[in-house]
């Protein structure tokens, strides 16, 4: 590895950046709201410059590196997918360039998985935070969980990703929890790993979610869930459904990518449910820019 | 029966009124918006003299029986649940009266089902449906669907409401059509019974429908779903998901009583799945709410 690196998380919402030093220690990170739904007119380029302009002022040579739905069709530019099972040189080979007259910035693709028929499935980002994480995998594989707005379960094998898996939990609680029913029921709070939490994890195994939902409201209603408690068990319920679908009913050891407060209702959950968790580095998105700006530069600063 | 009666259908968005004559005739019809949330400073009989303050006049002896969320905390008056399995004389013994100072007017318990622990179930309104349909049921016994924002599926055995399910499914398509990252991918329009609604169905069939409801978007993001088809295909999902656990997987009759358009999407699903449908009438509610007046003149107008 010859240069720094700014290592690029832009999604829809969010801008996270890294500065990485040569050996790809950070050195300085920074975050916004200033996801790619917020980048007026679609200039992208005074966008990113306005975030990190003094970063590349310093650095002239620096290596862009960014990933997540900036790479969309909503993006800077669609970078297409690259299919699984998909190896770490593979998805590097897929990276585009995005010329902006300022020094050199790369786009990653995003992976589709098309092993279930007539379920294709998506991601843009959580990739990069995979491959970042490779290294704390026990030879290489297990099953990584993101959870977030759109949860990925990610299937990985010596260091491939095989298939994946979404779930729209976090939009769902959202929705529920800001326009529905329930929400008249629910007092303020945020949700708490409580026996609240728990029991909704236990009920929500049981399948029918839509059906189970609604227990919210009737288990209040009759007075068998306290009002201050109807967020938390709601939580529950939905990540309880989740689990149900997305690890095996046997024992499974977990690798959790996250922020702390979400991972921590995940690692209460899958710890109920008799599964064992290990949490992942939540900066690994970094880890895993730099090690395809090493590509980059193996390559010759090609693909 | 000795006189007029007034039936009503009072929910929280919405009021139907019946005028029935004395033997149980649909005289005249009404309905509007006036659901009991848009009733002002909790004034239920200026709002009842306002729908149908000129039916009141024309027959001040008439029996005013009102059923639905009329009957809620948030109602005219909480009428304690009747709880499951639920013969008539035993929700007409449940019924209430208000005190209004214009002739007679009762309220209509609804129903509580606590035979699955820790899920308890409520309805309110659907039970007087249900009874004002259990004549054009075989043996007065059969599985009764009532679609809608929260679907009901009301298990009937010789006359007697034995037990239920309640399933927001109408309520979380609504909420996905809004508010979400599919609402971004739909065109205009209604939901169709056409392939991809049956489509949906299909896929909703396999579980997980946190996982499911993604496939709408990544389907539509890799071409495998036209976008003018998301709105019917995200429908089909969420009732397939309904159906996978509110009916047996055998073969099984399933009694309809919705109202026509939603009630055509119910059935072309059961039908897909094997089911065979038979249509109860719309208005069962009328018959019903006359049946429960019948019992109250029995009774000496005593419940």
């Amino acid at each position: 590895m010859s240069g720094p690196v700014i290592a690029v998380d832009w999604g829809t919402s969010s801008f996270r950046a890294y500065r990485l030093d040569a050996q790809g220690g950070i050195a300085e990170r920074r975050e916004s709201a200033g996801g790619i739904l917020r980048v007026r007119g679609g200039d992208f380029a005074a966008a990113l410059q306005a975030e990190v302009g003094d970063w590349l002022a310093a650095a002239p040579d620096a290596l862009v590196v960014m990933s997540g739905m900036i790479g969309s069709r909503q993006g800077w530019r669609e970078v297409p997918y690259v299919a699984c099972p998909a190896e770490p040189e593979e998805i590097a080979a897929g990276l585009e360039r995005v010329d902006w007259g300022e020094g050199e910035a790369w786009i990653v693709p995003g992976l589709l998985d098309e092993s279930r028929p007539g379920q294709p499935d998506v991601m843009r980002g959580e990739e990069t935070q995979v491959l970042g994480a490779l290294a704390a995998l026990p030879n290489g594989g297990g099953l990584v969980c993101l959870p977030g707005t759109h949860s990925k379960w990610v299937r990985v094998e010596s260091g491939v990703l095989q298939s994946f898996a979404t779930y729209m939990t976090g939009e769902v609680f959202d929705l529920l929890q800001g326009h529905s029913i329930l929400s008249r029921l629910m007092t303020k709070g945020a949700v708490a790993v409580d026996r609240w939490f728990l029991e909704g994890v236990a009920v929500g195994q049981g399948g029918g979610l839509l059906n189970r939902l609604f227990s919210a409201r009737s288990r209040a209603l009759t007075g068998n869930l306290p009002e201050d408690a109807v967020r938390s068990y709601l939580s529950g319920l939905l990540i309880g459904d989740e689990l149900a679908s997305a690890v095996p009913a046997a024992p499974t050891e977990v690798h959790l990518l996250g922020a702390p407060t979400l991972a921590a209702l995940y690692e209460a959950a899958l710890a109920k449910l008799g599964h064992s968790v290990v949490r992942l580095d939540a900066d690994a998105v970094a880890v895993g820019l730099h090690g395809l700006a090493g590509h980059l530069d193996a390559a010759g600063r090609a693909p």
